[in-house]
């Protein structure tokens, strides 16, 4: 392997290849990136892979001698992170060795790798069922229902993302077994603009659960995307695949039948409260000071009389909050209880002026959803049990 | 006691005064922060103090009842800096609890508090030597040093910063027995600018060695000054007390008498290289990649045929590195080794756009000193032996 390539893409590239390399790796291999120069193509490939999450980005190199080797991704990615940025590269492998020399302007690196031969094949499938998604559509239904799954490995299942596929939408899940958050997206297909025709096929319904670790670093990639890029998605054999241009993102589902969410989502209500949500996350936030240092339950009493609501929480030993707050408000006056925690991290991934609590009793689900918006997504938190 | 204040002045002097309590305190009491309020000077006095270093703060506040309570610093810090900074604040002691309830626009909050009587005096010299200092030149005598003393505990004196005051000058030195940093201001006694006139007298020579944990509170403490604005500084009995404005810093001094570093610096060199620092830098921060990953030594080969320096690092089983950087040279060839993170340290407290490594021999001491400047300060660096 011989290849000339610019210092900026390659740093690029590394960095986001990297994001799929296990900081503990269970076989020293894994702890490299692939590199593979291509003659014919022109294409030096970069490939990390952890065995769940894979990604591989390819750029332009000058490939004098086709190759491939593993090296180090840390070291490679540190040293070429500091090489100044309009310095050309030189890789240069000597296959006896296994050393690959790279000489950039100012200097001259040996480092040592491993045989391409002991790096796990990517599972890149390219056939089963094939779409065409809205990035920015699909960055969406990650992010707002990502927070809510479990972190607990042993809840299996729960430590990923539901994604369900339906006519030409998708309804994106994740649950703990405490709270519930659930996106709605009526068009998640790619719809091409230029010509104002929908020329996508309505697909058949189907359902995958996706580890949140790994949606993680799709979403922080596609973050890097224009708005609307389109992203081609393969799903086969207990594997997905998302493919833009020259990077591919592949993910392992996680096996087994998501739980029946929907059937948790109370049909009707009984009260609602409309808060602020700015208003009601900065109070949150402070009241959040004292409830975590006990056990953060904080209680909220709506009171019809004034339209007011309170907010208090009491830490043993240590003092008690109480913040206030106008609402408007659709009911006789109650009292419920959540982890507060639980709240902020829900009311924070919903963008909109107002909020909407809706719930029957203090001791069965309720739900925040936003108001004044298309915004399909609703947050169910399951109250915590509080004696007067 | 009872008070009203401002949220943004409370909140700017519980964040310096925190800095001041310790995150593993001895005794409960020495996680709090005293608050004091004096109706006849309309002041509320904030004090953090961990027994060796101690920060107490004045701000305006409307003392309704002068009154003492400590509460916790954490706990106060992080609930005042949430609320909106347009709220008045009410502090009202129930002097048979303890309680402290804090009133703000949007809510209230109780507090468990401590006693007053049970937070240790702060030792407020007021006696001793008096100096009015420059608090530009102090804030540089500090940083210029600091990174070079040792964090070693046991090492005593050698954790701390030794400052001598002579005639209207200091000279700031810090060494870990490694390397040794040491910076001479010619002046760093307040000079009152607007009658032109020096009207202070010279001063007896004398050394102290503060803690460097806690000289670096106080440059942080400084950072917030006016350019050039007068500190008071006065040392007695084993203390040391800067006092700005409503602002004091107490400090105690580590005992004993500090090395005499000077004997260590050579009175001639046979070998200089004359270098481009920001270049040097760079290259040095690439071979540290690999360097970091054995020993984090670096060898610098200088070949007086071609005025070019190689920098190379060898990381056995890992890799190699190499730099090449031209520099003016003024010896003949040499060799000399380095640990590369004590050089980038030092380098990086020097601004100027040249810098002179000199030196005798590989195993004898090296000094750094900026070229071009009158900033007086050298960098002394122990070379590492290695064999060839």
């Amino acid at each position: 392997m011989k290849l000339n390539c610019s210092q900026s893409e390659l740093n690029i590239a590394l960095q986001l290849v990297s994001r799929a390399v296990s900081a503990r790796p269970t076989h020293p291999v894994l702890a490299n990136v692939l590199l593979t120069a291509d003659a014919s193509t022109g294409k030096l490939c970069l490939t990390g892979f952890d065995l769940s999450l894979g990604i591989q980005i390819s750029l332009h190199a000058s490939v004098e001698k086709s190759g491939q080797i593993t090296l180090p991704a840390k070291l490679l990615g540190e040293i070429v992170s500091k090489l100044s940025n309009d310095s050309p590269l030189c890789l240069n492998l000597d296959e006896n060795s296994q050393q690959v020399e790279l000489i950039s302007k100012s200097g001259t690196y040996q480092m040592r790798g491993m045989i391409a031969d002991d790096f796990p094949d990517l599972p890149l499938v390219e056939t089963g069922t094939a779409l065409e998604l809205n990035s920015t559509f699909l960055s969406n239904a990650i992010k707002s229902t990502l927070f809510a799954s479990s972190t607990d490995e042993a809840k299996q299942l729960l430590t990923g993302v539901n994604l369900t596929f339906n006519g030409k939408g998708v309804e994106s899940a994740a649950t703990d077994g405490h709270r519930l958050a659930v996106l709605n997206l009526d068009n998640i297909l790619y719809d091409k603009n230029d010509d104002n025709e929908n020329n996508i096929d309505e697909f058949e319904k189907f359902s995958i659960t996706l580890p949140s670790k790994s949606l993680r670093e799709v979403e922080r990639f596609l973050s890097n995307f224009a708005n609307n890029q389109p992203v081609n998605f393969f799903i086969d054999k207990g594997q997905v695949v998302f493919i833009a241009s020259d990077q591919v993102i592949t993910i392992r589902t996680l096996d087994g039948s998501y739980p029946n969410y929907s059937q948790l989502i109370p049909e009707s209500f009984s009260k609602t409260l409309t808060f602020d949500r700015k208003e009601l996350i900065s109070s949150l936030e402070r009241i959040a000071v004292l409830a975590d240092q006990h056990n953060n339950v904080i209680k909220i009493s709506a009171d019809n009389d004034s339209n007011i609501v309170k907010i208090t929480t009491e830490a043993q030993d240590i003092g008690s909050g109480s913040e206030s707050l106008p609402v408007v408000m659709n009911s006789e006056s109650f009292q419920i209880a959540f982890n507060v925690r639980y709240l902020l991290e829900g009311l924070k991934v919903i963008d909109t002026t107002t909020i909407q609590l809706s719930c029957n009793s203090a001791t069965t689900p309720a739900v925040f959803s936003p108001l004044d918006t298309n915004f399909n997504f609703i947050y169910l938190v399951m109250p915590i049990q509080i004696r007067n």
